[in-house]
């Protein structure tokens, strides 16, 4: 696999400078040839391959040879709307298997029961961005800027919205009751769970209760459990 | 959820004994009370409901009041041989989210691509009791010590096996060829995956080739795919 650079500012140029730290990586420590194909990905679907034109060790000019639209396109949507964790540790890793199994969009949900209210969009911005170039993948997830639980409620829910909580109650599964393709949004709750309140406003709002299995599972393995069922669910 | 405590050594008499480690987390940390209800798991399948009966915080003393037998018994037996990261935190991390996504057997797979050859299997073996503990699960997941991927091969598998490597060739998934409650047996390769001559050992062995989907998956992300995979198929 040649070496991959995110690229969203690609453009429809029939050349590509690599900014001063990626033409430092590509030519100072990777020792790239001129004349070595590379892969770019503009986190929309485009996946570009490149041939290095002056191996410049500051600004490293590509000249683009071939496109791939829609590269590897996922077949479904799926927006995950959780809280992040106390130990930020273990959000940053949901974000990176997420963007290994398969993921649209991601909200950090801040719920009553929330330990942590705050999170460095920025800093977990580029662990998606270092786990889309790992996996091989053309389309970046959407991370947005956390939201509280009442203020993301306010808003209609833009997919088939389900929430997912550990409290007693009539649940199902994603299995049986999702179509393929079909466009999904799941909330995950915090540590200590949703409140029966948050529970019962979703619910009023149209959410369906959503059972993942018996274990008990953490808040960041819970949203990965999601990811790989609707992987799943939608695998041709 | 009453406080969890691991005692492999329980037996059959009506009182345990909490180790001074125990003991003290018990009285000291949590300041529980006699006569405050805990819950023990003998990491076999019993669930055990006990009183504390003497807070004594070097050896507090518990009075057995019930036991459940076959608690939460998984449908079906996964084993997984897998290629420790060279990066012991994704394996650790792997162990760990295996143990709360369900898994019975772990062995830790050296194979002719791997960087990492040793583990420190009594350190890996304390991070799946605390996932066992915090997922409540009554059956522990038996950790085996390194072997290699040659040495593994010689012995005939125990359950249906497959291999999941990400050279090109005829695959198939788990999905459509497993049966609900049969034993399995998933090999998992290193960063740089097996080489053709570890493939082609395992295939002339009576190994299927595996998929787990399109996408390039690290190898603790593929093993706990394959751990969430069986039990959607095993979900009653």
């Amino acid at each position: 696999m040649a070496t991959l650079f995110y690229t969203p500012d690609i453009g429809e140029a029939k050349t590509y400078t690599l900014n001063e730290e990626e033409s430092r990586h590509c030519i100072k420590v990777l020792r790239l040839p001129e004349g070595t194909l590379v892969h770019l990905v503009d986190g929309e679907g485009g996946f570009y391959t490149a041939r290095i034109q002056r191996a410049d060790p500051k600004r490293c000019i590509l000249e683009i040879t071939g496109v791939e639209r829609e590269f590897r396109k996922p077949a479904y949507k799926l927006h995950i709307a959780i809280a992040p964790t106390k130990n930020i540790d273990r959000f940053e890793w949901f974000l990176e298997k997420a963007t290994e199994a398969g993921i649209d969009e991601i909200t950090p949900l801040i719920c009553a029961r929330s330990e942590r209210r705050t999170v460095r969009t920025d800093r977990l911005f580029k662990r998606i961005t270092a786990a889309m170039k790992q996996s091989v993948r053309a389309y970046h997830p959407v991370l947005h800027e956390p939201v509280g639980f009442r203020d993301f409620m306010a808003e209609p829910p833009s997919a088939r919205p389900y929430i997912a909580h550990c409290a007693p109650g009539t649940k199902t599964y994603l299995s049986g009751t999702v179509r393929a393709g079909e466009r999904v949004l799941v909330l995950i709750g915090p540590e200590g769970d949703f409140t029966p309140e948050e529970v019962d406003l979703a619910l009023r709002q149209g959410f369906t209760a959503l059972s993942l299995g018996e274990a008990r599972l953490r808040t960041e393995t819970a949203g990965l459990a999601v990811c790989f069922e609707m992987g799943l669910l939608n695998r041709s």
